[in-house]
């Protein structure tokens, strides 16, 4: 029987990942199941069970296989540095891919624990390095923020959420520099 | 055989819909299946079919008798009206059956086109709504809007939502009026 660094049970891992993630993408979560990975993959369903014998954590797998929008390392100054990450996080959220892991996320979450801590997580880490990169260009004498930075993320990557999800609508620059203006008052 | 107006085929339909509404807040829309609905109903699932032979327009309808957020008929000052409407929109947000429905229209209208078809017409809805209580509030000078109106549904309503659906923490007062206060200067 294949183990774990057998080159064919890497193999038929990778396309069964492969074919979850295009599941996902094009059915939402619900077509994630073991026999309609099975078929997508050309694997047998009993190889699916194998690598993944629970359905949820496959989809979970698969999920982690789509990069995700994060903000990098802070540059100075911050609102060149904010403005060039709040685009490229624009420009993700109309992929396919991503606009499926994020609403699956935030909807699966209500309901399965797993996927909860993962949203966590992903919630933190975005809140966090912004207000901390707010935080400090107010330090510097770059921003005079209007609001307190633990609500930056809500107010900076909330519209284009609701613009990408609810809206549907690509996310502007107008949209972008709107936002920013909103955080503070930049010298 | 009951009919549309039998008074046994109302209560089945009723005590379906009340089961399918429950599966959706307890387990999301994949809990939302034929046999759940049956059991959790206490009718036959035969009894579901006749009703809804399909599951997702069972979902569909067991949605819409969740009340969503949408902004009442504005009144005048139109920053004391907004104020109150996002404040009952935050509350909503906080209510399991409303996160599941808004979560479950987000993901599924990727998919599902009967459900975009909700979802444009939700987001179009709070939209117009919203740009034309600033428009006339902007040309009565009650504000000077820093935003197109267009971009108002997303810069109040997206902060709440990312905060409600993503960090999933209640929207407080501060929020809120950070939110005004982003749309543009008030009088």
């Amino acid at each position: 029987m294949p183990t774990g660094t057998d080159p064919r049970f890497l193999r038929s891992q990778e396309a069964i990942l492969h074919a979850a993630r295009e599941l996902l993408r094009q059915g939402g979560p619900a077509a994630v199941t073991h026999a309609q990975v099975a078929e997508r993959a050309g694997v047998g369903r009993a190889t699916v069970y194998r690598h993944w014998p629970r359905a949820e954590l496959l989809l979970m797998e698969a999920m982690a296989t789509v990069p995700m929008p994060f903000f990098a390392e802070p540059t100075v100054p911050t609102r060149d540095w904010l403005r060039r990450e709040l685009t490229a996080m624009a420009r993700q959220l109309d992929l396919d891919d991503v606009r499926a892991v994020s609403t699956t996320l935030a909807g699966t979450a209500l309901w399965d624990e797993n996927m909860d801590a993962r949203r966590a997580q992903f919630a933190g880490v975005l809140s966090g390095r912004l207000a901390a990169a707010l935080d400090d260009a107010q330090t510097r004498g770059e921003v005079s923020l209007a609001i307190p930075s633990r609500h930056a993320a809500a107010m900076a990557i909330g519209p284009m959420y609701y613009r990408s999800t609810i809206e549907r609508t690509p996310t502007d620059p107008s949209l972008i520099e709107a936002t920013i203006a909103a955080l503070g008052t930049w010298s």
